[in-house]
């Protein structure tokens, strides 16, 4: 039986395959995508997620457009990284696929209320619309099968040297996140910075030759332009699928159960993703915690799934 | 035309004669009560505002339950000031009035959407219902009214040397509360411990010699023990009631609109209201803060209202 | 016996009457005066030091420069309440009191090493010196007879609305000084704020006829004027006298004994003094608080100060 | 010319090495050896630096005892990693070399004086005496060369998962020295754990012969098995020598010149050193960071060493 998914992302280039790849596997049912601000403002994130799944023909998942920034303070955006329209890079026609009507609060909430049994939760931004849903409705953790989410690291940062973007983008709404006593699978920089998108592999998704093939490479072109001038990647890390390829394939990531703090109130560490892998602070585990990724397995799964999206 | 309004609230006995107000008077049409984690559990709460309403004869008045803790890490509640009850003092039979099927967010998302006039909110709680509001539904910030709140204080805390409980026992909901925009009227302690229910004031509620007018005496006489044994007052302030007093008299309670920060990282000052009274900070007024009461009119207004209850 | 004295200051101009108290009471033994940053830079708080002991005759009071900003970050000055000179209102000459070749700290050490008995220290700007030499020369500790300090507040604050600007000027100093042990005495604004230097305070002054008492009224004149337009204050508060006034008559202030917490990392209370007046925290008492003051004696050991130099 | 040096050490087995290889070398000139608590208390620590003298013949080198304790709170020891004693392992005999009769900030401030060039200060230890100094002494700034210490990671920490041991236990310290101006140069973890005494280390030493280097095997055997135990390491890393070896030769550890910020503030990060490898921060360069190591030519010096002392 598929599993029940919702993805609640930021797109963003990363995010893009990660809906391709929800989309294409039959392992994976997609209930919905909710937006929130991240990668650029909810505005142009809800519309690059029509925009994906226009070109991509994903038809029937409702697009449900969430909280515009964080829980506290005022949200960062990374357009150094995706660009003014946070999906910078290929051409995109006015999108068909249309917004639903709902907050994305209120689609969670009826979701989880309706379908028959708990729903995976996928974030791949900053947890805002996680956290307020679950801060509203508390007792809808129950019909939440797990989260996996792409965030943090154990190691060092990106947007700071101590924090990832996603979860300096809203720090409380981590923390509410992590300590909710839910299941949560974190998949962080650590592990997805060996994720990167070579040659060899844009190379593969050309070879597709199909219009969805070549607005993938122009995405990747694009993003692998915008980490090597930032960060001097040689190519660029596409975070965001190895959440649901986790899903897909369980035994892809390596995970260890362990602690994680969220560092709500460092001066210079704001927003880190504090996991205590030696077991040095007596804290008990909260997370499982990515360390390791078979990444030749992981963009099989990738080329796999723009090619099943013809 | 009344003020329609909901209070928020964890009775407690001060929010308790706050119910009474709020029910007696004509300038005020109580839409509903949602209660929340403070003095005492929700639960606890809960049903005390069921007892309230059903010792007033106060019927067709929603009840909602609401969030069991604060938006970050556990609460604190206040029995050595409010009794293991969260309204000591007074016995109770069973409550008659019954409590609402709906979460206090969904009542509160249900009763702004619905009501034909933006409502007034009056929290006399940790604000963790209404930040949760906020921040799941942010564009029902537009059928608020203001926010007219009990909590915090110009001066010294209570629960702490530097904060007051209601703050305290929520920082993070009371800062998305303040900066959220929306007109927000703070009466804090700089204010209510003004508001002394001296022996005179006492005899004049037990002179009607009503059952509830007895009750209202059981419960001052309650927390007046507390207060002298905890904080050394000579006789119990009732803060939560100037919320609703100001309401139905605008001029009871002086104002200056200021800037109001909440203190989260604070190692001995977290929950603080740095109410900016000297406009030292150059930081832009958020609120409209309490500084001075007319005390006697105040005491009018509980009198009258635990007479008109009858 | 007089009591040996150290004074630890930044004048300011209130600092400057507690230089001359100090120097006229047969009670105080004045054994130096060590300046540091703090009402403005330690330059001018040296220069003005000089000042003040050459106008009033003070001879052989040792005066040795001490730290130029706080043990971490950079300094704030305070010219809006004591101008650019940090003794503005007043015409000074040339100053022919000399500075001691020592830094501040060395002076302290070989002071307190070569005195016979232990050393009163009166800090009445930012804490720099007394941290400085407590973490460099812990030893000395046993050497130092009590600290009696102007600083904080047990309500609001004046530089921010939680903190007192001495406190505020280097918080870790602070901390330093009252987590040592030692005996401290703190008078902070609530007590300052009561000893404001009035008109027929000058009055009483002016009356003096003398070229020392004409200077005196020079600067609560001047300091009376930045009082009132930055605080509306309708007289100055005289706040460093107090600290010396408190050695020469014990009684003038009254004390209590409570746990004082120095804020070093609240967003909007750094640097707040943390009074626990209730025994709400369960800390440990360290420190003797002033929280009420003899307001007409106070002004008298003034007043005769300034005739006692002539 | 040999380069005049302080060690400010907290010996431990990693520091000891480090004394061996200053007072071997011809390239450094041992001026003398500073204390502090960190891995044991300071008793401990300046009784070990005696008996690491004496074992080695290290005479004439003055050892004065520094600070018991950071310069906010209570300190930490390290009994898990460097034993009881701080120096667990081998047997030593009383100490010959006696202990100089001035507290290390008095022995700093006369040595940085009298000698006639700026002097290179190697901190191995918490921070504190180094801070004590350029607090109490800001003029002696210019009488030191540089500061070369072991402390920090760019990478995870040891104490806790964010922060390394000397580090975090006088964060305000490690504050002070970071942000002081001087020339600073930071060997962190992310270098240490490349330098792991394996058994080829330990035999290359063991065949040396001598009563020393049996002592420093058995040193090792002690620290091999604490880490393998503590932290799962397959041998010990020897991090503190690596300051001196970087004296003696510039090329053998890879520095970058970045900003690095030390934590104060964080609830799960306090001590972290936050290094901006990327340039994301925009803050300026403050320090010459370790990168890289030659361990080869590392473990060279060392085994030099031990055989020059004979």
């Amino acid at each position: 039986m598929p599993i029940p998914v919702i993805l609640d992302c930021d797109p963003g280039h990363d995010d893009a395959f990660n809906i391709l790849l929800a989309a294409a596997h039959p392992a994976v049912q997609l209930l919905g995508i909710t937006t929130v601000a991240g990668n650029q403002t909810v505005e142009k994130t809800t519309l690059n997620a029509r925009r994906v799944c226009t070109v991509a023909g994903i038809e029937g998942v409702p697009i449900a457009a969430g909280l515009a920034g964080p829980l506290h303070g005022s949200g960062i955006v990374a357009p150094d990284i995706h660009g003014e329209s946070g999906l910078d890079g290929p051409g995109f026609g006015e999108p068909t696929v249309p917004v639903d009507g709902r907050d994305a609060v209120t689609f969670l909430r009826d979701t989880l209320r309706a379908h028959p049994v708990p729903v995976t939760l996928v974030p791949t931004g900053p947890l805002s619309n996680i956290a307020a849903l679950l801060l509203a409705h508390p007792e809808l953790a129950a019909r939440i099968e797990r989260i996996v989410l792409m965030g943090g690291s154990t190691e060092r940062g990106n947007r700071t040297p101590a924090a990832e973007f996603n979860i300096l983008a809203d720090p409380e709404a981590a923390d509410i996140v992590f300590s909710n006593g839910l299941p949560v699978t974190m998949i962080g920089l650590n592990v997805s910075h060996r994720a990167l998108a070579t040659p060899d592999v844009v190379a593969r998704i050309d070879a597709l030759g199909t219009p969805l093939a070549r607005l993938c490479t122009d995405l990747l072109t694009y993003f692998g332009t915008t980490y090597r001038e930032v960060f001097g990647f040689p190519a660029p890390p596409l975070h965001d699928p190895l959440t649901v390829a986790h899903l897909i394939d369980p035994d892809l990531i390596t995970l260890v159960h362990a602690p994680v703090a969220i560092e709500l109130t460092g001066t210079h560490t704001r927003g880190a993703t504090v996991v205590d892998l030696d077991g040095v602070t007596g804290a008990r585990p909260n997370a499982y915690v990515g360390v390791d990724v078979d990444v030749p397995r992981f963009w099989d799964l990738v080329v796999d799934a723009v090619r099943a999206l013809g």
